[in-house]
Protein backbone atom coordinates (compact mmCIF):
# COMPACT_ATOMS: atom_id res chain seq x y z
CA UNK A 1 0.00 0.00 0.00
CA UNK A 2 1.42 3.73 -0.88
CA UNK A 3 2.17 5.92 2.13
CA UNK A 4 -0.55 8.95 1.75
CA UNK A 5 0.81 12.33 1.69
CA UNK A 6 -0.42 14.48 4.28
CA UNK A 7 -0.71 17.84 2.70
CA UNK A 8 -2.59 19.32 5.96
CA UNK A 9 0.54 18.95 7.79
CA UNK A 10 3.25 19.90 5.41
CA UNK A 11 0.74 23.10 5.06
CA UNK A 12 0.69 24.01 8.85
CA UNK A 13 4.26 23.34 8.84
CA UNK A 14 4.72 25.87 5.92
CA UNK A 15 1.79 28.54 7.84
CA UNK A 16 3.83 28.57 10.57
CA UNK A 17 7.27 29.60 9.17
CA UNK A 18 5.69 32.16 7.16
CA UNK A 19 3.97 33.56 9.72
CA UNK A 20 7.18 34.01 12.04
CA UNK A 21 8.66 35.26 8.76
CA UNK A 22 5.85 38.07 7.90
CA UNK A 23 5.84 38.91 11.67
CA UNK A 24 9.51 40.07 10.95
CA UNK A 25 8.44 42.34 8.31
CA UNK A 26 7.39 46.01 8.36
CA UNK A 27 4.77 46.38 6.43
CA UNK A 28 1.76 43.50 5.86
CA UNK A 29 1.66 42.31 2.54
CA UNK A 30 -1.53 42.32 0.72
CA UNK A 31 -3.19 39.96 -1.54
CA UNK A 32 -6.00 41.35 -4.06
CA UNK A 33 -8.25 38.70 -5.43
CA UNK A 34 -10.61 39.21 -7.79
CA UNK A 35 -14.03 37.09 -8.60
CA UNK A 36 -15.94 37.44 -10.95
CA UNK A 37 -19.64 35.64 -10.88
CA UNK A 38 -20.34 33.13 -8.79
CA UNK A 39 -19.17 29.76 -9.60
CA UNK A 40 -19.11 28.00 -6.47
CA UNK A 41 -16.04 26.01 -6.22
CA UNK A 42 -14.28 29.62 -7.16
CA UNK A 43 -15.97 30.53 -4.19
CA UNK A 44 -14.42 27.77 -2.20
CA UNK A 45 -10.90 28.14 -3.28
CA UNK A 46 -11.73 32.28 -2.35
CA UNK A 47 -12.39 31.26 1.07
CA UNK A 48 -9.82 28.49 1.75
CA UNK A 49 -7.02 31.61 0.75
CA UNK A 50 -8.71 34.37 2.80
CA UNK A 51 -8.71 32.29 5.74
CA UNK A 52 -5.14 30.74 5.15
CA UNK A 53 -3.94 34.53 4.31
CA UNK A 54 -6.03 35.79 7.83
CA UNK A 55 -4.27 32.87 10.02
CA UNK A 56 -0.52 33.92 8.33
CA UNK A 57 -1.49 37.63 9.21
CA UNK A 58 -1.52 38.52 5.13
CA UNK A 59 -4.19 41.40 4.17
CA UNK A 60 -6.80 39.75 2.03
CA UNK A 61 -8.43 42.11 -0.08
CA UNK A 62 -11.67 40.52 -1.94
CA UNK A 63 -12.98 42.34 -5.03
CA UNK A 64 -16.07 40.38 -6.25
CA UNK A 65 -17.67 41.23 -9.27
CA UNK A 66 -21.18 40.26 -11.13
CA UNK A 67 -21.16 38.33 -14.24
CA UNK A 68 -22.60 41.01 -16.05
CA UNK A 69 -19.36 43.93 -15.40
CA UNK A 70 -17.82 44.77 -18.32
CA UNK A 71 -14.42 43.49 -19.17
CA UNK A 72 -12.60 46.61 -19.08
CA UNK A 73 -14.42 47.66 -15.41
CA UNK A 74 -12.04 44.70 -14.43
CA UNK A 75 -9.46 45.39 -15.75
CA UNK A 76 -9.56 49.42 -15.16
CA UNK A 77 -9.84 48.02 -11.23
CA UNK A 78 -6.52 45.42 -11.87
CA UNK A 79 -4.76 48.62 -13.41
CA UNK A 80 -5.42 50.78 -9.70
CA UNK A 81 -4.08 48.06 -7.98
CA UNK A 82 -0.85 47.24 -9.88
CA UNK A 83 -0.28 51.56 -8.98
CA UNK A 84 -1.21 50.30 -5.42
CA UNK A 85 1.94 50.04 -3.15
CA UNK A 86 -0.09 48.17 -0.20
CA UNK A 87 -1.06 45.81 -2.17
CA UNK A 88 1.92 43.12 -2.60
CA UNK A 89 -0.05 40.22 -5.12
CA UNK A 90 -2.91 40.41 -7.12
CA UNK A 91 -4.48 37.29 -8.48
CA UNK A 92 -7.61 36.78 -11.18
CA UNK A 93 -9.47 33.34 -9.91
CA UNK A 94 -10.23 31.13 -12.81
CA UNK A 95 -11.63 29.71 -14.67
CA UNK A 96 -13.80 32.94 -15.40
CA UNK A 97 -17.10 33.40 -17.35
CA UNK A 98 -16.91 32.34 -20.81
CA UNK A 99 -18.03 35.91 -21.89
CA UNK A 100 -14.32 37.18 -21.10
CA UNK A 101 -10.79 37.18 -22.17
CA UNK A 102 -8.97 35.57 -19.77
CA UNK A 103 -5.35 36.35 -21.48
CA UNK A 104 -6.50 39.82 -21.75
CA UNK A 105 -7.57 39.95 -18.04
CA UNK A 106 -5.00 38.09 -16.47
CA UNK A 107 -2.24 40.36 -18.61
CA UNK A 108 -3.44 43.55 -16.87
CA UNK A 109 -1.51 42.33 -13.75
CA UNK A 110 1.83 43.73 -13.57
CA UNK A 111 4.50 41.30 -14.10
CA UNK A 112 5.64 42.29 -10.31
CA UNK A 113 2.22 41.43 -8.77
CA UNK A 114 1.56 38.18 -10.79
CA UNK A 115 0.97 36.04 -7.37
CA UNK A 116 0.17 33.22 -9.84
CA UNK A 117 3.04 33.70 -12.02
CA UNK A 118 1.15 33.68 -15.21
CA UNK A 119 2.46 36.58 -16.40
CA UNK A 120 4.38 35.95 -20.07
CA UNK A 121 7.34 37.44 -18.92
CA UNK A 122 7.22 35.00 -15.89
CA UNK A 123 6.51 32.33 -17.60
CA UNK A 124 9.42 32.73 -19.77
CA UNK A 125 11.59 33.06 -17.02
CA UNK A 126 10.46 29.71 -16.10
CA UNK A 127 11.04 28.20 -19.25
CA UNK A 128 14.78 29.69 -19.69
CA UNK A 129 15.42 27.76 -15.83
CA UNK A 130 15.75 31.30 -14.50
CA UNK A 131 12.28 31.42 -11.95
CA UNK A 132 11.62 34.49 -9.46
CA UNK A 133 9.04 32.22 -8.09
CA UNK A 134 6.48 29.91 -9.64
CA UNK A 135 2.81 28.93 -9.85
CA UNK A 136 1.49 28.05 -6.64
CA UNK A 137 0.52 24.24 -8.19
CA UNK A 138 4.13 23.83 -9.49
CA UNK A 139 5.75 24.80 -6.00
CA UNK A 140 3.49 22.89 -4.03
CA UNK A 141 4.53 20.02 -6.05
CA UNK A 142 8.16 20.68 -6.07
CA UNK A 143 8.26 20.99 -2.40
CA UNK A 144 6.65 16.87 -1.80
CA UNK A 145 8.30 15.30 -4.66
CA UNK A 146 12.67 15.52 -4.66
CA UNK A 147 15.00 14.10 -6.56
CA UNK A 148 14.03 14.61 -10.04
CA UNK A 149 17.18 14.33 -12.08
CA UNK A 150 16.89 10.88 -14.31
CA UNK A 151 13.46 10.31 -13.27
CA UNK A 152 10.56 10.02 -15.84
CA UNK A 153 7.89 12.07 -15.06
CA UNK A 154 4.21 11.95 -17.35
CA UNK A 155 2.22 14.81 -16.74
CA UNK A 156 -1.20 14.88 -17.78
CA UNK A 157 -2.76 17.80 -18.51
CA UNK A 158 -1.24 20.42 -20.54
CA UNK A 159 -2.59 23.87 -18.75
CA UNK A 160 -1.17 27.39 -18.79
CA UNK A 161 -1.64 27.22 -14.85
CA UNK A 162 0.01 23.52 -13.97
CA UNK A 163 0.65 21.17 -16.92
CA UNK A 164 3.22 23.45 -19.13
CA UNK A 165 5.05 24.75 -16.53
CA UNK A 166 5.60 22.33 -14.59
CA UNK A 167 6.82 20.81 -17.28
CA UNK A 168 9.46 23.15 -17.90
CA UNK A 169 10.58 23.30 -14.05
CA UNK A 170 11.23 19.63 -13.83
CA UNK A 171 12.97 19.55 -17.36
CA UNK A 172 14.90 21.89 -15.92
CA UNK A 173 15.81 20.20 -12.93
CA UNK A 174 17.05 17.02 -14.76
CA UNK A 175 13.41 15.09 -15.05
CA UNK A 176 12.53 13.31 -18.41
CA UNK A 177 9.06 15.02 -18.88
CA UNK A 178 6.01 13.69 -20.94
CA UNK A 179 3.08 16.15 -21.68
CA UNK A 180 -0.04 14.00 -22.40
CA UNK A 181 -3.48 16.02 -23.12
CA UNK A 182 -6.95 15.29 -24.14
CA UNK A 183 -5.42 14.52 -27.25
CA UNK A 184 -3.44 11.84 -26.28
CA UNK A 185 -3.80 8.78 -27.48
CA UNK A 186 -3.68 5.35 -25.38
CA UNK A 187 -3.08 7.27 -21.94
CA UNK A 188 -2.09 4.16 -20.61
CA UNK A 189 0.62 3.74 -22.23
CA UNK A 190 2.19 6.49 -21.11
CA UNK A 191 1.43 6.87 -17.71
CA UNK A 192 2.24 3.17 -17.45
CA UNK A 193 6.07 4.35 -18.06
CA UNK A 194 5.87 7.04 -15.24
CA UNK A 195 8.23 7.00 -11.68
CA UNK A 196 6.12 10.16 -10.61
CA UNK A 197 2.79 10.40 -12.14
CA UNK A 198 1.29 14.06 -12.06
CA UNK A 199 -2.57 14.30 -12.84
CA UNK A 200 -3.85 17.75 -13.19
CA UNK A 201 -6.98 17.74 -15.54
CA UNK A 202 -10.20 18.22 -13.17
CA UNK A 203 -11.47 14.75 -14.50
CA UNK A 204 -12.44 12.14 -11.35
CA UNK A 205 -11.59 8.63 -12.17
CA UNK A 206 -9.53 9.56 -14.82
CA UNK A 207 -6.07 7.81 -13.60
CA UNK A 208 -7.17 3.92 -12.86
CA UNK A 209 -4.80 1.11 -11.11
CA UNK A 210 -4.04 -0.37 -14.50
CA UNK A 211 -2.37 2.96 -15.74
CA UNK A 212 0.11 3.03 -12.63
CA UNK A 213 3.41 1.57 -12.66
CA UNK A 214 4.21 -0.16 -9.45
CA UNK A 215 5.95 1.34 -7.08
CA UNK A 216 5.48 4.84 -8.94
CA UNK A 217 4.92 8.26 -7.05
CA UNK A 218 1.42 9.65 -8.00
CA UNK A 219 0.51 13.25 -7.74
CA UNK A 220 -3.12 14.41 -7.92
CA UNK A 221 -3.72 18.06 -9.12
CA UNK A 222 -7.17 17.37 -9.75
CA UNK A 223 -9.76 19.71 -8.29
CA UNK A 224 -12.29 19.46 -6.10
CA UNK A 225 -12.52 15.50 -6.42
CA UNK A 226 -9.60 14.69 -7.54
CA UNK A 227 -8.08 12.72 -10.75
CA UNK A 228 -7.18 9.54 -9.36
CA UNK A 229 -9.09 6.61 -8.28
CA UNK A 230 -8.62 5.56 -4.54
CA UNK A 231 -7.28 1.98 -5.32
CA UNK A 232 -4.03 3.31 -7.11
CA UNK A 233 -2.72 3.42 -4.07
CA UNK A 234 -2.64 -0.68 -3.95
CA UNK A 235 0.20 -0.33 -6.51
CA UNK A 236 1.18 3.16 -6.31
CA UNK A 237 4.62 3.73 -3.82
CA UNK A 238 3.13 7.45 -2.78
CA UNK A 239 0.23 8.73 -3.28
CA UNK A 240 -1.42 12.53 -2.98
CA UNK A 241 -4.80 12.51 -1.84
CA UNK A 242 -7.70 14.79 -2.79
CA UNK A 243 -8.91 16.60 -0.76
CA UNK A 244 -5.91 16.76 1.83
CA UNK A 245 -3.39 16.62 -0.07
CA UNK A 246 -1.83 18.96 -3.13
CA UNK A 247 -4.72 21.59 -2.08
CA UNK A 248 -3.54 22.72 1.14
CA UNK A 249 0.08 23.02 0.02
CA UNK A 250 -1.03 25.42 -3.21
CA UNK A 251 -3.11 27.49 -0.89
CA UNK A 252 0.22 28.25 1.14
CA UNK A 253 2.74 27.98 -1.74
CA UNK A 254 0.37 30.83 -3.35
CA UNK A 255 0.49 33.22 0.13
CA UNK A 256 4.77 32.19 -0.24
CA UNK A 257 4.52 33.98 -3.34
CA UNK A 258 2.60 36.89 -1.86
CA UNK A 259 5.39 37.40 0.46
CA UNK A 260 8.01 36.68 -1.55
CA UNK A 261 6.78 39.63 -3.97
CA UNK A 262 6.05 41.68 -1.09
CA UNK A 263 9.60 41.91 -0.20
CA UNK B 1 14.10 3.93 -47.36
CA UNK B 2 12.99 7.26 -46.04
CA UNK B 3 12.22 10.34 -47.96
CA UNK B 4 14.99 12.26 -47.85
CA UNK B 5 14.11 16.13 -47.02
CA UNK B 6 15.27 18.62 -49.33
CA UNK B 7 15.79 21.41 -47.02
CA UNK B 8 17.19 23.67 -50.04
CA UNK B 9 14.36 23.15 -52.07
CA UNK B 10 12.07 24.36 -49.32
CA UNK B 11 14.48 27.47 -48.00
CA UNK B 12 14.26 28.60 -51.70
CA UNK B 13 10.87 29.25 -52.41
CA UNK B 14 10.92 30.58 -48.78
CA UNK B 15 13.52 33.02 -49.96
CA UNK B 16 11.23 34.14 -53.19
CA UNK B 17 8.02 34.96 -51.27
CA UNK B 18 10.15 36.53 -48.62
CA UNK B 19 12.06 38.65 -51.54
CA UNK B 20 8.29 39.43 -52.78
CA UNK B 21 7.24 40.39 -49.58
CA UNK B 22 10.34 42.89 -49.02
CA UNK B 23 9.67 44.45 -52.37
CA UNK B 24 6.24 45.90 -51.03
CA UNK B 25 7.80 47.11 -48.10
CA UNK B 26 8.97 50.68 -47.77
CA UNK B 27 11.52 50.62 -45.75
CA UNK B 28 14.11 47.87 -45.73
CA UNK B 29 13.96 45.41 -42.88
CA UNK B 30 17.34 45.62 -40.89
CA UNK B 31 18.99 42.91 -38.73
CA UNK B 32 21.66 43.03 -36.49
CA UNK B 33 23.73 40.34 -35.26
CA UNK B 34 26.43 40.71 -32.84
CA UNK B 35 28.80 37.99 -32.42
CA UNK B 36 31.32 37.97 -29.96
CA UNK B 37 34.83 35.78 -30.46
CA UNK B 38 35.84 33.64 -33.44
CA UNK B 39 34.17 30.59 -32.83
CA UNK B 40 34.36 28.58 -36.22
CA UNK B 41 30.88 27.85 -36.42
CA UNK B 42 29.61 30.88 -35.02
CA UNK B 43 31.66 32.28 -37.76
CA UNK B 44 29.94 30.25 -40.30
CA UNK B 45 26.20 30.22 -39.09
CA UNK B 46 27.02 34.49 -39.53
CA UNK B 47 28.17 33.92 -43.16
CA UNK B 48 24.89 31.79 -44.27
CA UNK B 49 22.55 34.63 -42.63
CA UNK B 50 24.75 37.42 -44.34
CA UNK B 51 24.44 35.69 -47.93
CA UNK B 52 20.55 34.84 -47.43
CA UNK B 53 19.46 38.40 -46.00
CA UNK B 54 21.50 39.72 -48.82
CA UNK B 55 19.39 37.35 -51.44
CA UNK B 56 16.07 38.39 -50.08
CA UNK B 57 17.08 42.01 -49.46
CA UNK B 58 17.37 42.53 -45.97
CA UNK B 59 19.94 45.02 -44.81
CA UNK B 60 22.58 42.84 -42.56
CA UNK B 61 24.75 44.62 -40.13
CA UNK B 62 27.50 42.27 -38.21
CA UNK B 63 28.93 43.81 -35.10
CA UNK B 64 31.98 42.03 -34.07
CA UNK B 65 33.56 41.99 -31.08
CA UNK B 66 36.31 40.38 -29.13
CA UNK B 67 36.70 38.17 -27.13
CA UNK B 68 38.60 40.70 -24.69
CA UNK B 69 35.44 42.89 -24.69
CA UNK B 70 33.35 44.49 -21.77
CA UNK B 71 29.96 42.46 -21.30
CA UNK B 72 28.74 46.37 -20.63
CA UNK B 73 29.63 47.32 -23.76
CA UNK B 74 28.19 44.73 -25.51
CA UNK B 75 25.12 45.17 -23.61
CA UNK B 76 25.31 49.39 -24.31
CA UNK B 77 25.89 48.19 -28.23
CA UNK B 78 22.33 46.56 -27.84
CA UNK B 79 20.67 49.17 -26.47
CA UNK B 80 22.07 51.66 -29.04
CA UNK B 81 20.11 48.96 -31.79
CA UNK B 82 17.49 49.13 -29.26
CA UNK B 83 16.62 52.63 -30.05
CA UNK B 84 17.63 52.74 -33.64
CA UNK B 85 14.52 53.08 -35.99
CA UNK B 86 16.01 51.60 -38.75
CA UNK B 87 17.09 47.89 -36.63
CA UNK B 88 13.90 45.77 -37.18
CA UNK B 89 15.96 42.55 -35.33
CA UNK B 90 18.60 42.00 -33.25
CA UNK B 91 20.56 38.91 -32.34
CA UNK B 92 23.43 37.47 -30.75
CA UNK B 93 25.04 34.29 -32.48
CA UNK B 94 25.29 31.43 -29.56
CA UNK B 95 27.29 30.33 -28.04
CA UNK B 96 28.89 33.22 -26.34
CA UNK B 97 32.74 32.76 -25.12
CA UNK B 98 32.29 31.55 -21.43
CA UNK B 99 33.12 34.90 -19.96
CA UNK B 100 29.66 35.78 -20.35
CA UNK B 101 26.57 36.25 -18.82
CA UNK B 102 24.72 34.77 -22.00
CA UNK B 103 21.09 35.18 -20.22
CA UNK B 104 21.46 38.95 -19.63
CA UNK B 105 23.27 39.38 -22.67
CA UNK B 106 20.31 38.10 -25.06
CA UNK B 107 17.62 39.82 -22.36
CA UNK B 108 19.13 43.30 -23.17
CA UNK B 109 17.03 42.78 -26.48
CA UNK B 110 14.22 44.56 -26.48
CA UNK B 111 11.52 41.77 -27.04
CA UNK B 112 9.95 44.02 -29.68
CA UNK B 113 13.13 43.37 -31.77
CA UNK B 114 13.84 39.92 -30.48
CA UNK B 115 14.48 37.71 -33.75
CA UNK B 116 15.63 34.84 -32.08
CA UNK B 117 12.50 34.59 -29.82
CA UNK B 118 14.37 34.47 -26.29
CA UNK B 119 13.20 37.03 -24.36
CA UNK B 120 11.57 35.51 -21.36
CA UNK B 121 8.10 37.87 -22.65
CA UNK B 122 8.21 36.33 -25.96
CA UNK B 123 8.76 33.04 -24.65
CA UNK B 124 5.89 33.18 -22.29
CA UNK B 125 3.59 34.06 -24.86
CA UNK B 126 4.72 30.85 -26.81
CA UNK B 127 4.14 28.61 -23.61
CA UNK B 128 0.40 30.09 -23.27
CA UNK B 129 -0.32 29.03 -26.92
CA UNK B 130 -0.22 33.05 -28.02
CA UNK B 131 2.97 32.89 -29.70
CA UNK B 132 3.36 36.16 -32.01
CA UNK B 133 6.23 34.39 -34.32
CA UNK B 134 8.62 31.67 -33.19
CA UNK B 135 12.45 30.92 -32.54
CA UNK B 136 13.45 30.14 -36.21
CA UNK B 137 14.55 27.00 -35.67
CA UNK B 138 11.03 26.07 -34.20
CA UNK B 139 9.61 27.60 -37.09
CA UNK B 140 11.37 25.33 -39.41
CA UNK B 141 10.39 22.39 -37.96
CA UNK B 142 6.68 23.52 -37.69
CA UNK B 143 7.02 24.08 -41.76
CA UNK B 144 8.07 20.13 -42.07
CA UNK B 145 6.06 18.39 -40.03
CA UNK B 146 2.12 18.41 -40.04
CA UNK B 147 -0.81 16.81 -38.80
CA UNK B 148 0.73 17.30 -35.15
CA UNK B 149 -2.88 16.27 -32.89
CA UNK B 150 -2.45 12.74 -31.21
CA UNK B 151 0.45 12.26 -32.50
CA UNK B 152 3.39 10.82 -30.41
CA UNK B 153 6.73 13.42 -30.63
CA UNK B 154 10.09 12.88 -28.78
CA UNK B 155 12.17 15.58 -28.51
CA UNK B 156 15.99 14.94 -27.20
CA UNK B 157 17.42 18.30 -26.11
CA UNK B 158 15.84 20.68 -23.58
CA UNK B 159 17.81 23.84 -25.03
CA UNK B 160 16.08 27.02 -24.66
CA UNK B 161 16.41 27.54 -28.03
CA UNK B 162 14.91 24.93 -29.76
CA UNK B 163 13.44 21.59 -26.94
CA UNK B 164 11.77 23.35 -24.59
CA UNK B 165 10.24 26.01 -26.88
CA UNK B 166 9.69 23.61 -29.22
CA UNK B 167 7.87 20.98 -26.80
CA UNK B 168 5.41 23.76 -25.62
CA UNK B 169 4.37 24.74 -28.84
CA UNK B 170 4.08 20.97 -30.21
CA UNK B 171 1.65 20.38 -27.09
CA UNK B 172 -0.52 23.75 -28.25
CA UNK B 173 -0.98 21.93 -30.96
CA UNK B 174 -2.31 18.19 -30.05
CA UNK B 175 0.95 16.49 -29.58
CA UNK B 176 1.78 14.42 -26.66
CA UNK B 177 5.57 15.26 -26.22
CA UNK B 178 8.22 13.61 -24.55
CA UNK B 179 11.30 15.73 -23.66
CA UNK B 180 14.52 14.09 -23.63
CA UNK B 181 17.77 15.78 -21.89
CA UNK B 182 21.46 14.44 -21.54
CA UNK B 183 20.30 13.02 -17.62
CA UNK B 184 17.94 10.71 -19.86
CA UNK B 185 18.28 7.13 -18.67
CA UNK B 186 17.53 4.59 -21.62
CA UNK B 187 16.79 7.23 -23.99
CA UNK B 188 16.29 4.28 -27.04
CA UNK B 189 12.76 3.63 -24.74
CA UNK B 190 11.74 6.92 -25.04
CA UNK B 191 12.52 7.58 -28.75
CA UNK B 192 11.81 3.90 -29.63
CA UNK B 193 7.66 5.30 -28.80
CA UNK B 194 8.00 8.22 -30.96
CA UNK B 195 5.67 8.93 -34.20
CA UNK B 196 7.98 12.42 -34.36
CA UNK B 197 11.45 11.96 -33.57
CA UNK B 198 13.31 15.88 -33.25
CA UNK B 199 16.91 15.41 -31.90
CA UNK B 200 18.52 18.78 -31.38
CA UNK B 201 21.67 17.62 -29.39
CA UNK B 202 24.27 18.49 -31.30
CA UNK B 203 26.14 15.42 -30.40
CA UNK B 204 27.06 13.44 -33.39
CA UNK B 205 25.57 10.48 -34.18
CA UNK B 206 23.38 10.14 -30.90
CA UNK B 207 20.11 9.10 -32.39
CA UNK B 208 21.38 5.62 -34.07
CA UNK B 209 18.63 2.85 -36.51
CA UNK B 210 17.82 1.01 -33.23
CA UNK B 211 16.68 3.61 -31.43
CA UNK B 212 13.72 4.61 -34.13
CA UNK B 213 10.62 2.96 -34.91
CA UNK B 214 9.70 1.64 -37.97
CA UNK B 215 7.70 4.31 -39.91
CA UNK B 216 8.86 7.08 -37.68
CA UNK B 217 9.66 10.98 -39.23
CA UNK B 218 12.90 11.54 -37.94
CA UNK B 219 13.95 15.65 -37.93
CA UNK B 220 17.61 16.30 -36.98
CA UNK B 221 18.33 19.75 -35.55
CA UNK B 222 21.65 18.65 -34.59
CA UNK B 223 24.02 21.02 -35.49
CA UNK B 224 27.53 20.81 -38.13
CA UNK B 225 27.31 17.17 -38.15
CA UNK B 226 23.94 16.22 -37.28
CA UNK B 227 22.48 14.13 -34.64
CA UNK B 228 20.87 11.35 -36.72
CA UNK B 229 23.16 8.39 -38.14
CA UNK B 230 22.75 7.93 -41.57
CA UNK B 231 21.56 4.22 -41.46
CA UNK B 232 18.40 5.80 -39.71
CA UNK B 233 16.77 6.48 -43.51
CA UNK B 234 16.33 2.92 -43.45
CA UNK B 235 13.42 2.46 -40.51
CA UNK B 236 12.45 6.03 -41.19
CA UNK B 237 9.48 6.72 -43.60
CA UNK B 238 11.05 10.68 -43.43
CA UNK B 239 14.04 11.63 -42.59
CA UNK B 240 15.84 15.55 -42.59
CA UNK B 241 19.34 15.01 -43.33
CA UNK B 242 22.51 17.61 -42.17
CA UNK B 243 23.31 19.41 -44.08
CA UNK B 244 20.41 20.63 -45.99
CA UNK B 245 17.77 19.92 -44.07
CA UNK B 246 16.28 21.87 -41.25
CA UNK B 247 19.36 24.08 -41.56
CA UNK B 248 18.49 26.31 -44.91
CA UNK B 249 14.66 26.46 -43.51
CA UNK B 250 15.97 27.67 -39.79
CA UNK B 251 17.75 30.74 -41.67
CA UNK B 252 14.97 32.07 -44.21
CA UNK B 253 12.86 31.23 -41.13
CA UNK B 254 14.94 33.81 -38.67
CA UNK B 255 14.82 36.00 -41.95
CA UNK B 256 10.69 35.49 -42.10
CA UNK B 257 10.88 37.06 -38.24
CA UNK B 258 13.08 40.14 -39.10
CA UNK B 259 10.54 41.26 -41.92
CA UNK B 260 7.65 40.68 -39.09
CA UNK B 261 9.05 42.27 -36.50
CA UNK B 262 9.98 45.14 -39.53
CA UNK B 263 5.72 45.25 -39.95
Amino acid sequence: MADIFDGQKLAKEKEEKLKAEIKKVKIKPKLVVVLVGDDPASRLYVELKKEAAERVGIDFELKKFKKSISQDSIIAYIQEKNGEKATSGIMVQLPLPKNFDEFKIRRSIHPFKDVDCLHPKNLGMLLLGKPTYYPAAVKAVLAIIKNLKGRKVVIVGASNLVGKPLAMVLSNLGATVTLCRSTTRNLAKHTKMADILVSATGKPGLIKKEMVKKGAVVIDVGETKGDVEEDVAQVASFLTPVPGGVGPVTVVSLLENVVKLSS
